[in-house]
């Protein structure tokens, strides 16, 4: 008899669900969109049907299904299985989204801060295997990470250990998303790439940086890189600065959690070639010899799958 | 047959032994001075001399014991039991300890970070008790911490997790002792506090701080806090802001490590009155709401003790 696991990344614009076996192969992936604005209801609905799509998909049947693994936007509470306030999907207050779920597929259910699911994810199928202590960080419009020990995740008292792109790098800087000022996240994601080439345009620095991106409010973090690649100075400098956030923000992770490895995935990491030396040359610089001297720095191995394979990962866990 | 086990916390200014039985009970605690000055070889004879002194005068024998822990302070490495480059003992590069003081005493040994040590010992003997997801943080003259989760130390690859005393929080900010720039310990420490008070003392501000001290040299963050308590304005205004930084840094503990409960111990937490308000007002506006909403922060149980109690409390779990 077949065993078969499955792993469902609930994100703020799509719902990626896979089949997965027990030896960790993916059998069948498919990705449904979210449509947050609909409210928790309908995305629900739209979870349950796409199990079932993936399921069908997969040539197995429901009775096949030994558990589901939920990754999902924190913050959450991973031991009552709760959505409590998430900025990403709005008007998730306190959704019980485990028991939800449960009810329909009576199967060993779990709910995972959706970093600490990419990490474990990460951990199982990436560039974490066999590491004993294990970081995974993501780099994209926020900044989140997890912590891999042992094999286990660092969860803390409700899933939302690991918060990282909430920690304050400079008490006195720029307010966050998160209502903190000074976040990690408010200086290295690609998010603030992009507000500090809008703020250069802004007090009249001469750049590409907006004629790629179309206008100004449409400048992501990547026209950014565009731009640097083009040999634009303002961008060059941003992507400098960029790799000296990303430095202080690793030396503070290095020196809180002493892993053997970091990998770094996300959309930024992908232009990691821009800022490598200055990112790794900055937090050598700043952290603790003891916890610096043999960390390795690496580009995570898994893409945008990895959260959909965490997620199968947590369901795999229930299992052991 | 009585099982007993050795704690051994070796400090920059004493050392401190104690026989402990299979319970948790202290038989015998004695302290020596470290006279770190004298260098490597003479301090770990006065190790060994503390351990046999602390036998005799427990009346029972050194085959009575079956395993010694030992904390000391960081950076080391915890795995190959080596004391790497410590600021607080001048001239300790790579020394051996676990195994010189093995081939003395032919028992089980583990060397541990003193901050971690004591995180253990706070939660066996302390306030930590029955806390899932604990912290402990030491306020003194520096900043350290350990986090203990289901009883077990998050050591990370080297015994160097939870580091937070060398943890950035302006990155732009003052330089610290570690190399780095604008850790929390360069903010919040003891020896921080007095730096605030002698650099304002130095711009012209009028406190009684110095009076207190006897001269500016002399000035320690205890000197601060008597002044505060005599209405002194400057002091007052400090140790608000030592309320402030302390805040900044809880906020990033909680959202790093999502703990139930922080207990704070070391010589700032004794004059906790004067900036608790503060302190817990800043974390919870600051941390994510998931991770402050819920999180206890108290007082540290043990005094001093603390730090020798923990290496006994590591010395007992290599019994297990």
């Amino acid at each position: 008899m077949a065993k078969f696991v499955i792993g469902l990344d609930l994100g703020g614009t799509k719902i990626a669900t896979c089949v997965m076996d027990a030896e960790g192969e993916i059998i069948k992936k498919i990705t449904l969109p979210t449509l947050a604005n609909e409210g928790p209801e309908a995305v629900i609905s739209r979870m349950k049907k796409s199990v079932y799509d993936a399921i069908k998909m997969s040539d197995i049947s429901k009775e096949d299904i030994l558990a589901i693994g939920v990754g999902a936007p924190g913050p959450l509470d991973s031991e009552r299985g709760l959505i409590k306030n998430s900025p990403n999907l709005p008007g998730w207050i306190k959704i019980p989204l485990r028991d939800v779920l449960h009810k329909e597929f009576k199967v060993p259910l779990a709910l995972e801060n959706d970093a600490n699911a990419a990490a474990l994810g990460e951990y199982f199928y990436g560039s974490g295997r066999g590491i004993k202590n294990f970081m995974y960080i993501t780099i994209s419009t926020g900044i989140g990470g997890g912590v891999v020990i042992d094999g286990k995740l660092l969860k803390g008292a409700n899933g939302n250990a690991v918060e990282i792109g909430h920690t304050t790098i400079n008490f006195g800087g720029p307010r966050c998303g998160c209502g903190n000022i000074g976040c990690w996240e408010a200086y290295a994601s690609g998010t603030a790439l992009a507000r500090f080439a809008r703020e250069g345009i802004r007090s009249g620095k001469k750049t590409i940086i907006r004629d790629i991106a179309g206008d100004e409010d449409s400048i992501k973090g990547e026209h950014v890189f565009a731009a640097a690649k083009q040999g634009d100075e303002f961008a060059k400098e941003l992507v400098d600065q960029e790799g000296f956030y990303l430095g202080v923000g690793l030396a503070n992770m290095a020196n809180s959690f002493n892993p053997d490895c970091i990998a770094i995935g996300g959309g930024v990491s992908h232009q990691w070639d821009l800022f490598y030396d200055k990112m790794i040359y900055t937090m050598r610089e700043r952290g603790l010899k003891a916890n610096v001297d043999n960390l390795k720095v690496v580009k995570a191995a898994l893409g945008p799958e990895v959260g959909v394979m965490g997620a199968a990962a947590v369901a795999l866990r229930l299992l052991k």
